[in-house]
């Protein structure tokens, strides 16, 4: 892609977490499940939190901040296997966006309060989307490929230095 | 948040779909169930697409290119009552990042055929992720909020131009 086709994604807010480093956390919110963490706002947003609390989930998008570069093929930390980065939910991506579900707690003027805050303190938020079945819950069977099995572990994993730093 | 922690984002590939225009396309993946689509990914990240067959479904993350400006509060296309931003899925937003989740049918060098694309074509493609139930599908009961019912028909609904062009 031509760089002149650059998108420029600006901050909208922070999420507070007790992750205060990057090892040692855990790898995905099913990992946090009691972790409560807050969607601190610019205050000028705060009208859009508006029917949040309607829906028991919602994605949180936010910048993979403390992430440098990429590899195409990475080895997973649910695996001893190098697999394909966009088989992975690694955090050096090509955009580091991270990607969470997280059940809404409660809102308070321009803070959301979330359960199963999987990420770093201090985390840039991009973007909130509700998370409604009838959009994100696939049709048909799913199959979870090198992952599948090992969903049980994901709560009793954590994570190591190496996606710390830039390559 | 300061200017200066602007985030820079770049087009990793382009999505082809059958919906040419903004006006008459699907709301959602669910409406698009049977349109196929084709991930166009840079040549030099075909290696990433590796083990992604494995999975029966991915998140597919882009840029809802054709929209710009947004409104704290906006009339969702399932809905006649004015709702919180962060409370819907609509395409004008401060940060304009789209997320649909799309069935995988193949994959060919550097392209990843989707079946239920439901975004326009030529629309800039951010990220690819994984979907696997162990991270992403809710623990507990779900509540979709405003949308609660309305799922039915999210098939059935097409775009108007509500959501086409600046503010």
């Amino acid at each position: 892609m031509p760089p002149e086709t650059a998108i420029a994604m600006r901050p909208i807010g922070v999420i507070r977490t007790p992750y205060a480093a990057l090892e040692g956390m855990p790898i995905q919110p099913g990992g946090a499940r009691e972790s409560l963490g807050q969607v601190v706002l610019d205050p000028e947003l705060a009208p859009a939190l508006a029917d949040v609390t309607g829906f028991s989930h919602v994605y949180l998008l936010y910048c993979f901040h403390q992430s440098a570069g990429y590899k195409t093929t990475v080895t997973p930390y649910l695996d001893d296997t190098p697999r394909g980065l966009f088989a992975t939910r690694a955090p050096k991506r090509p955009n580091p966006i991270g990607l969470s579900v997280v059940e809404v707690v409660s809102v308070e003027g321009n803070v959301l309060t979330v359960r199963g805050a999987d990420m770093l303190d201090g985390t840039p938020l991009i973007d909130i989307k509700p998370y409604a079945p009838a959009f994100d819950a696939p049709a048909g069977p799913v199959r979870s490929g090198w992952l599948e099995g090992r969903g049980q572990t994901v709560g009793d994993t954590r994570s190591d230095d190496r996606f710390v730093g830039p390559d």
